[in-house]
């Protein structure tokens, strides 16, 4: 049996394929994360070997360091011919420079992955993300900051070194101005706010993970990847720069919570920190990656989930 | 340098990340295709491993057959408590039935991969699916009907032998009310038809890669794809079963161009072959798969293109 789900917002569906399912030790991957290199370029002692540094956390020995991706989405470089705001051409061509910043944040000087770190180091590494936002938010012709962490090579990570990446950029993002949309919607229509309501009617349903009365967590109904979690502030926070300490420190325990989980499985995963802009609440997604989509969810944007959220609910519970 | 583009119609962006620029024969896989199974239940003699026949092309022996998926995203089974027609229940939960018929096409009786037909052959692969969607188009509660190939792991592929996989559905594709919504936009906006507009300021431009008075093929602006190649009829036809022979001998003969250039680099690819519902044309869109979308892609809707459609259009014209 299948199921079609939408989106608790957003005009998408998802496939539950039930008849599909497997358990989690059946996405245990053989390629789960890159090879340790023979060169460690993000290693302790190494710092020579990386772009200039921006920051560092501690010193003799650093904990976390920052500094520009080598091979940057976005630069601050001006274009000839490009300019920082999009322009139309002839009808259909537009186009700009890709204006911004790329960072890369060494989450860890050892050779533990992210699913290692103590709640603590967590802690620091949100604040890190939580400064680097705010600092690159204040960055002329900047609309947007991503920060975003990729695990595994499934889950197009290239490099072994435990490390998140952060793109501040020059266009509001198409993803984000959806969910803004749909959220504005939704409190025009009924006066309430839309996150405060997902979480009125997941509380204490089958796909909760854990709720601490600061965030909650928990598999969205129509999740779009395997075993996707999903954790809220319960206060309406925006962008994760307003996010109070026992906010970060709530975040952090349910982000390990779910992150021992993976590392149980060995799966490739994303994490994804989703500012938003107005009407949007800032929140975590972690998205594992076993499996790839295909021709059919290029095609339709419908996307085939071969694990009901309730069973990846199940399974971060211990259950 | 990196380049920000636009769709032409949707607002949808791409980085064509020209520094990350790499020449088609880095893109060669060493995983290119599935390997050859030591029962491969879509070959010739193997017809009982199969579910059950549908329909075929030539006998003693066929040259092309259909039958049900095994593993099917959509079912006829109707289901307790599943509607057809997606129901909302306390105000998120949006679900029905995933209903449809899914089908797989063996595109040949040996062992040769799309690639390799024949011209004539891809004609008749072509009118297959053309009859298979006037077929299931037809079913009641069918809203739409998805043909689409994967080759290869990396494009979701997992069965060795050469098929194709046509899924009917009860819901519209978010992806086709989108392109569906930006063309009526344009058309009332302008008066023109916008499929029209792009193809003449395509002509001639370092995009084409075909044009033979039927046809138009070429690598989009906005290419989401490395070597992304997009095949427009020239007259405004909706639904592949709309193309007239003259359509689909055109059509095949691009394709095969298309298609012998992605042999020779040996890259896994996906083709979607899109129907419109009114505004929209039909085209042929094929994606090759040589990276993954990672963290910022999946966060940000924002894809990052390491080849610029320009030279992409070089490679399959044999520049």
């Amino acid at each position: 049996m299948s199921e079609l789900r939408k989106d608790y917002l957003l005009n998408k569906y998802v496939v539950v394929a039930t008849d599909r399912a497997k358990r989690p030790d059946q996405f245990a991957s053989s390629e789960p994360h890159n090879e340790k290199p023979e060169v460690d370029f993000f290693a302790l002692g190494n710092e020579t070997m990386t772009p200039n540094e921006k920051g560092r956390l501690g010193d003799n020995p650093w904990r976390m360091r920052w500094f520009e991706n080598k091979f940057p989405i976005t630069t601050l470089k001006h274009v000839e011919g490009l300019d920082v705001n999009p322009q139309t051409h002839n009808d259909f061509y537009t186009f700009a420079n890709a204006f911004g910043v790329h960072e890369v944040v060494v989450e860890t000087n050892d050779d533990r992955q992210i699913y290692d770190l103590e709640i603590h180091e967590l802690v620091d590494l949100l604040k890190v993300y939580s400064t680097r936002v705010k600092e690159l938010s204040c960055v002329e012709n900047i609309k947007y900051v991503q920060v975003f962490k990729n695990h595994g090579p499934k889950a197009g990570c290239s490099v072994w070194h435990s490390h998140s990446q952060i793109v501040a950029f020059n266009i509001l993002p198409p993803a984000i101005l959806d969910e803004e949309a749909f959220a504005k919607k939704f409190m025009e229509r009924t006066g309430l706010n839309p996150f405060d309501e997902i979480i009125k009617r997941e509380r204490n349903s089958s796909r909760e993970i854990v709720y601490d009365g600061k965030t909650f967590t928990f598999c969205p109904y129509a999740s779009e990847f395997p075993f996707e979690a999903k954790i809220f502030p319960l206060r309406n926070v925006i962008n994760i720069c307003d996010l109070d300490d026992s906010e970060i420190g709530s975040l952090a325990k349910s982000m390990k919570i779910v992150l021992n989980k993976l590392k149980e499985v060995n799966v490739p995963f994303n994490i994804f920190f989703r500012n938003g802009l107005e009407y949007q609440r800032f929140y975590v997604d972690i998205a594992p990656r076993p499996n790839i989509w295909a021709g059919f969810e290029l095609s339709t944007g419908i996307i085939v989930n071969p694990v009901p959220p309730e069973d990846a609910a199940r399974f971060y519970k211990g259950e």
